[in-house]
């Protein structure tokens, strides 16, 4: 039988459980969290907690679900510092923006791809994210988005076919021909390897109709959709999300109030990617109006060598409270339970009985400090799967 | 005799000396860096380097002088978490601000100080800060100010005696005879174990004339001045500070063109503070203004409870390059050089024969990267007068 873990002195829990405390973050003072194998078993008072073979002492300080990273491009090769550095000093470069990433990654070998793969996913880790969404998008070619996404699912359950990334160069006098090789043999070789199926939806990239014909053809494949949508202008991918069941919209930086009504009444969850204008020096989406009309938010790091290279979920959610207008709790709650609503996970994102065992220690009494403490490396420990992957604990007998 | 280290194969070296390389971050490429005891003996090309008795591959990436962090106020307790958070959730608090930490700060043992503020040097070493300066304000009694800069000089060169940070509940019907205090008693309690007088002169705090007069008393008395200036209105701050010789007026949010010019003219270093700003929601200061006027510009974090909890001068750099219009250069010579300048320290800040051998290995193959990828810890290694005080690292024969 697996060996039983409790955390004790937990200062400040947030179970993501409103059952089991205060509010939507299910808040719990003076308590204790039992895990044992992959699993939570129990979260709860302190002194209402089982025994258990290993304890660790909290030390008053605050214990969180792991973040789920709900929106990362992660399957890339190559260097794009001179032309961000380029950009924040207002300096013209030459720069081919997705397109030099592009070039880059289909020139990698696959042992390339997959050594920057897990570079980052460590630096999420040591962050305290124990969920990772990643999509292919960088190869634009069948074999290329195929061993893309071959290198993420060697690694993660959360897999995202986004050939529909951007028209190639080679395709750019046939854009039509490159949506159908998108909805043909690139899904055929594509669709083994991923759950969902995205599109960037946006002038300049796929239009509406193009949109509708490479999710409907996912859809068709067993795959689920989530779309890019409204980063740049007012468009129709909100919409569209929203009409064909996606799980989730991301970006939604130019909404129309008929984009926040599809989005309320529906159930596509609103992704917020806010380093992604804090990097391009863009306006932020409004979090505080799409939360106010009832949407499911989420916040994500959009992770990627182009609009958005942060890896880290405290950093979202600081700037989210900053400049979103969410509340602490709220940016905390989206960092968590809404990147799992965003990925449809019941598993993840929440620390109640039956949970994964996703655990992150700050070295802080609230997680209210993820925002207070803005750029401050939080995450004093940090367990995926019930295994102690970040930080060093005493264990008591 | 000392040993040696040679740190081999950086990809890019930060000197901060415009004679070893390019610009005035003296950028090195494919560089070399010797350090023997607490000093640096070389920085230069790699293949330039003289032999020494340890080897450390740097594996192409980058590195810094460790961050000067000139600006802090670390010797306090108390807990002001709900008061961040309600500010930040719009909802009203019955706050007592600074006189919430006063109060707390009064009522705990040194021992309590001391031991917070050690907390708190540790987790800015870890993300690669090695100068700090720190300030009392949080006593506010001849007793309790000196016993501040008491448990601060215990720990740290740089030292400021801020007994004129605000006038305590005690003497509001009396502030001629705080002023009295801060320029009689308290500052020969305070003066031996002080390098720095400041004062927060500001409408609400202490007016020009007070502002004078504790300046003035400090100088009397060997302390060299510094100055909370123009945080929240146009003042007599700035130009009060270049009149006394201040190293540095600090905050700048609110200038007249007379204030930059006064700055352009003297030796004071106007150093910001973007944490600040970011953590109060209000407007940032314009960096970009004081540059192209001929400014020596500091970032430092503020690192205080109540207006800006962060200790992180990467978190720093990257708010600098987004909202003040600072290009990555130039605020990662800020952090460095530019706190060096604010504290008038020659040692520091730089990577250079004789300089203090502060060192950070960042992960990353540029110092671009702190503000390309903003939240990410990337201090993979530091080193302090010479010892490796943060990471572990391969040393070769
Ligand atoms: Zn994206
Ligand atoms: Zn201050």
């Amino acid at each position: 039988m697996s060996q039983s873990t409790v955390l004790t002195n937990i200062g400040s829990l947030v179970t993501n459980d409103p059952s089991l405390g205060d509010g939507p973050l299910g808040l719990l003072t003076d308590a204790a969290l039992v895990i044992e194998g992959e699993r939570v078993v129990y979260a709860g008072s302190a002194k209402g907690a089982p025994p258990a073979d290993n304890s660790v002492d909290a030390g008053g300080r605050a214990v969180i679900p792991g973040f789920v990273d709900s929106h990362s491009h992660l399957v890339f090769a190559g260097d794009r510092t001179a032309e961000f550095n380029a950009r924040m000093s207002g300096r013209s470069y030459a720069a081919g923006g997705i397109r030099t990433t592009v070039a880059a990654t289909r020139t990698a070998s696959n042992n390339v791809l997959d050594a920057n793969l897990r570079r980052h996913l460590t630096e999420m880790r040591r962050q305290g994210t124990t969920t990772v969404e990643t999509k292919s998008g960088y190869g634009l070619t069948v074999e290329d988005e195929a061993r893309s996404l071959a290198v993420a699912a060697a690694h993660l359950e959360e897999v995202t076919y986004l050939g529909a990334h951007v028209v190639p160069a080679e395709f750019a006098d046939d854009p039509a021909g490159y949506v159908d090789m998108v909805t043909g043999p690139m899904l055929d070789a594509c669709a083994p390897y991923a759950r969902w199926v995205d599109v960037f939806c946006e002038e300049g990239a796929f239009d509406g109709d193009q949109a509708r014909a490479i999710l409907t053809a996912g859809i068709a494949r067993g795959l689920t959709p989530r779309v890019h949508a409204n980063q740049l202008t007012e468009g129709p991918g909100v919409r569209l999300a929203v009409e064909l069941g996606a799980a989730s919209a991301d970006h939604l930086t130019h909404l129309t109030d008929a984009d926040v009504d599809a989005l309320a009444s529906g159930t596509t969850v609103g992704t917020l990617l806010p380093g992604c204008e804090f990097s391009t020096r863009a306006v932020y989406p409004d979090a505080r109006r799409l939360l106010d009309a009832g949407v499911t938010v989420a916040l994500s790091t959009d992770c990627n060598p182009g609009s958005s290279f942060t890896s880290s979920m405290p950093f979202c959610i600081a700037v989210a409270v900053r400049e979103m207008g969410m509340t602490p709790d709220e940016a905390v709650w989206s960092a968590t339970a809404g990147g799992a609503a965003a990925l449809r996970r019941e598993d993840v994102g929440r620390l109640s009985a039956g949970a994964r065992a996703d655990v992150v220690l700050l070295d802080a009494p609230s997680h209210v400090h993820l925002a207070y403490r803005p750029g401050v490396p939080l995450a004093a420990a940090v367990w995926a799967r019930g295994e102690l992957a970040v930080g060093a604990v005493g264990f008591g007998g």
